[in-house]
């Protein structure tokens, strides 16, 4: 469940609930991963308190503080009977440098493969695709250079994932990484939205924005390769579709 | 066998004999793809003259202008014998824009898995692997934007692939792209250098220059999230080694 960043934690919080709710309620076993974050501490015990009041069973954070450690299995011994792993946000290239093609990211795939639940919000969303968006520009033309993408957890070979979406106006670099990578489906994910990927690939949008997808597997035309810097360049043959929240669709990808 | 670019032409022919003798000497049945240079034709027929002069028994181009030709089947439908294809240089990009995702590069996919023999010089030998580099900057030290990567060919999922390396000093970039996907070996080819990389992971470097090996997957440490734009940034556990011609090497990956 990528959560596009900037989720209710205060009245509602109608998507965590719903991220409790399908790793089992008040049976849910959580493990909050807050290596994103410049401040693991912080951000690991705010939404540790967060999931406490929503009444799960058990809320667990897993500080990671070096590569050694996502390289040591013992630090996550205890936890294989875990329902649901939630990545915060931060900055995706620190959780990647951290925990990318170590122990623990291997572990992470191998509990996702298990049926554990996946969620992450912001950087702990962009971070769940094989291709992820590093850093980008706003804007909303595809610009040759507007994107960087960097190789990400793995959970899903089939899209890449933006946050803030609306808001940060990041259309353009989603189109510039689908340009990149045009296997890819790209899902830009708005502020307090978020995408239930389930198992089948049938999706769910829920929250208060919405989800964009850009289709670039018919991809008809590009010459991003004649573009210099930061020119725009010229696409053709990318289906672009908007789910607001409600929506139910299925990704044939 | 990705060669680094500004291979001998005229003299001795030295790697691109070498080419024409894996694909059979004088039973070579040779496709030419030209899509990654600007002047497709005039770069075609250089190459159809190189190896005709080389003594192959046939030597045919393929020209793909488009992504609908390059979506079209009769337009290969009689090179289901050749024993090798060639890429040429131009830009990387160029190429991938016109056959990334088509059927042509799945029928690129499929004759390499058969055995058909893949050679590319500069443009052509970074589109081989699956994560390509697209563009970036020269320098020897690794900075946060200096490379930016694409979906390449596909035909290894172990290497990331540069050229011209020495030559236009680009261990800064190579570095770069294995910091953003550590689970990759970089490969830095020399001009009038090749790799031969055999079925088995055996290679070879051949030519009068080195192949530099960048392989990131021991890394240990890199704080590349907190770099901004063309800083440097701190990497470490990589392990650089570089090969002169006449080496063999059998890369664990």
């Amino acid at each position: 469940m990528p959560i596009g960043g900037a989720e209710d934690h205060r009245a509602d919080k109608h998507i965590l609930r719903r991220f409790v709710e399908i790793c089992g309620s008040n049976h849910a076993r959580l493990l909050i991963i807050p290596s994103a974050s410049s401040m693991p501490h912080t951000t690991g015990t705010l939404y540790q308190r967060i999931f406490s009041s929503l009444s799960v069973e058990s809320v667990t954070i897993l500080h990671v503080m070096s590569r050694a450690q996502a390289n040591d299995p013992t630090l996550w011994q205890d936890f294989d009977d875990i329902t649901g792993i939630f990545f915060t946000g931060g900055d995706q290239l620190r959780l990647l440098s951290l925990i990318g093609t170590t122990l623990l990211g291997d572990k992470v795939r191998a509990w996702h493969e298990q049926g554990v639940h996946v969620g992450g919000t912001s950087a702990g969303a962009s971070a769940m695709s094989e291709q992820m968006i590093a850093f980008g520009r706003s804007g909303s033309s595809p610009c040759q250079r507007m994107v960087q993408t960097a190789s990400g957890l793995g959970l899903s070979k089939a899209f890449i994932i933006d946050q803030h979406f609306s808001q940060r106006n990041r259309v353009g670099r989603l189109m510039t990484a689908v340009a990149l990578h045009p296997r890819m489906v790209g899902l830009g994910i708005d502020e307090d939205t978020a995408l239930m990927i389930n198992p089948d690939r049938s999706c769910e949008v829920i929250g208060t924005g919405c989800v964009t997808v850009v289709d670039g597997r018919q991809l008809e035309y590009s010459d991003m390769y004649a573009a210099k810097r930061y020119d725009p360049f010229t696409m053709s043959g990318v289906n672009v579709c908007r789910l607001e929240a409600g929506n139910h669709a299925l990704l044939a990808c």
